[in-house]
């Protein structure tokens, strides 16, 4: 039990907080900022309106950077670099869900960097600085407004990369519940499935038990499992929207990775399919993990039974048959809010799993860590699980 | 469901991690700290002179201030805040638990301040800006080492007052567990009531329930309570040990507040408590619960009755009937573990219950809020069922 933990993020929670976005960026001093969001939702719900008022009538100027699209692509990010450059923002305004918010990151960093920005994502450089990020939350999933990761794919190459920092940790999120009222249903269970997964990576990760942070895992998975039933079927709940929006950035701000780490196995997975066919990442991760489970179930019965157990009440002594029947459970789950479970299901008939698997490995050189390594061989075998 | 969510402390989290104390200090540019600490065993195990060593082979520069007791006093912390100004501290580094951090968070905020230091504790002023505060945490208990609060007794009128403030919480905590294995048995046993009750003031807070913080705070009860057991039978168990250190931290940073309110209705009653008797804080709330609980749980038995089935697996099913079993439940883990559970146990045979409830309800002026208001009356009574 060893880490680091830090999540500054200043988190302003609850009904109409969104009224409160100019008060908030100039209680800090800032006066000009870049605001960045995706496109009809936010300009059909009057959310557009209520934040151009609420800063305009807190003395702050901002330019707009719109167009933010699910799987964000770097071309964007880079216009909005050079937009914040030219406009001298002192803040990125993200208004959205994790694909705005992550597009708003790496432009925060990008906006004080000359350099290629695709470095960052290779690993070949590490930023150094970057202005601060403020959010509007929209949507309940990605966890991105507390965690300290961002996403972009890259046209160029059709590659899906992310990359940590603490520079990715934004200053404040503001989080009003029922703003999500009107997410529809897939994208309701895609951001279900979403937040579920940045838990079950690390609790899943190839490590020693951690007790503390394998308690709150396991209850934050049974309390989404149950809120995301109450969403998905009575989208006005508050409360029900309350547990997903809080679960998304506590599954994503580390605490679950105390003393653990984010394997990402199911995530990389993911990222080669919804870059090669631009799928829903959360629905794309209802996909992966059951194959991925039952890959890997075997050698870690103990824990996946311990799974079942605390977030689905199976009875079952035998661990093997336990674990069994939680990953029964959970995909029936996944199937009951109208989430896919095969590749078809998907919408991707005839998926090139070779290409996949190619890519994931990095042409066969690296592996995933699991409770075996994932390399070429074994990710391909997971792949075929979801034919 | 609405509150603000910030806890930025830096927790460094490990074996050993007390060797980078320098090395994390000098990270963030300063040079010249007071280093504060209790006295006998920071000295006797060798820490003293680690954290020492590490402060001169980062060239930091330090003054000292030792002699912070249990129940630690405003006089102390008085002449750390002319200590810090005369030396030109520009950090205040915290070696020990919650009296010596509380101590550190208002030797911070004092070193800057030419007014009456304890008008922040009534509440008459509130403080704007503090010097930074780094710990090296020595017991599992209070919670300090991420909390927004600090709780003094100012020994001219023996009156023990808490206040908040963002300004409280440290820059950094450095929690290694192994430099609790020292900590004996009684102290041991008042950090884990300390650490449950900092989850229980919230938990059995007089507001709706809030199922993603209930669920957490039951499961960390949960894991307190196990691994209690194990470092109060075997102290050098690191698992046990790690697990109580990551929770006193949980429990104080408001991860259990979110939605909620920290009650106080114990501590307060505790307060005057400790104040009269110097008693240790722990030790007194696991004497106050079990009769707060008592005089309590029929007006919220549902809530009472969760506590029972999830942090001691009751399974009966009378919500009335299962909240009595979870309080006797938690009475025996008391005595198990060497707590009192009475005035006399606690070394108190003939307290003066009358002075307390008049202290603890200032005269009759206010009542603690709770599922009742729990006034002088209420009080005593409360008082009465710990004879």
């Amino acid at each position: 039990m060893e880490f680091e933990f830090c999540t500054p993020t200043r988190v302003i929670f609850g009904r109409g907080s969104e009224g409160r976005v100019g008060e908030i960026v100039s209680s800090y001093g800032y006066r000009r900022v870049l605001f960045v969001y995706g496109g009809g939702s936010v300009k059909k719900s009057g959310l557009y309106d209520r934040v151009c008022e609420s800063l305009a009538s807190n003395g702050i100027s901002f330019s707009e950077l719109s167009g933010v699209k699910p799987n964000p692509v770097l071309s964007l990010a880079k216009r909005g670099m050079a937009l914040a450059r030219e406009t001298g923002a002192e803040l990125i305004l993200a208004v959205g869900g994790g694909s705005v918010i992550d597009t708003a990151k790496e432009i925060a960093i990008g906006a004080l960097d000359g350099g290629e920005h695709w470095d960052f994502a290779l690993g070949k450089r590490t930023p150094e600085r970057a202005l601060p990020v403020g959010v509007v939350l929209t949507i309940s999933a990605a966890g991105s407004e507390m965690s300290s990761s961002a996403v972009l794919t890259n046209e160029e190459d059709g590659s899906k990369r992310g990359y940590n920092t603490p520079l990715h940790r934004p200053l404040f999120a503001i989080c009003n519940p029922e703003l999500t009222f009107t997410v529809d249903k897939y994208q309701t269970a895609s951001g279900i499935v979403d937040i579920l997964m940045h838990t079950l990576e690390r609790y899943f990760a190839p490590v020693p038990d951690t007790e503390i942070t394998d308690a709150i895992a396991l209850a934050l998975c049974r309390e989404v499992v149950k809120a995301g039933r109450i969403a998905y079927e009575n989208p006005q709940n508050y409360e029900a929207r309350a547990s997903l929006m809080w679960a998304s950035s506590l599954s994503h701000n580390d605490l679950t990775g105390a003393g653990r780490f984010f394997a990402g196995t199911c995530h990389r997975l993911e990222h080669e399919m919804s870059a090669k066919y631009d799928v829903a990442h959360g629905a794309g991760l209802a996909v992966v993990f059951p194959a991925f489970a039952k890959y890997v179930y075997r050698l870690a019965p103990e824990r996946f039974a311990r799974f079942a157990r605390e977030v689905f009440a199976v009875t079952l002594a035998d661990d093997l048959v336990a674990a069994e029947q939680g990953i029964e459970i959970l995909s029936s789950y996944f199937r009951s809010i109208g989430m896919p479970l095969t590749f078809g299901e998907l919408g991707i008939p005839d998926p090139d799993i070779l290409d996949m698997a190619r890519r994931c490995s990095r042409d066969k050189t690296i592996s995933l860590p699991s409770y075996i390594k994932i390399g070429y061989d074994e990710m391909l075998d997971i792949y075929r699980l979801m034919l």
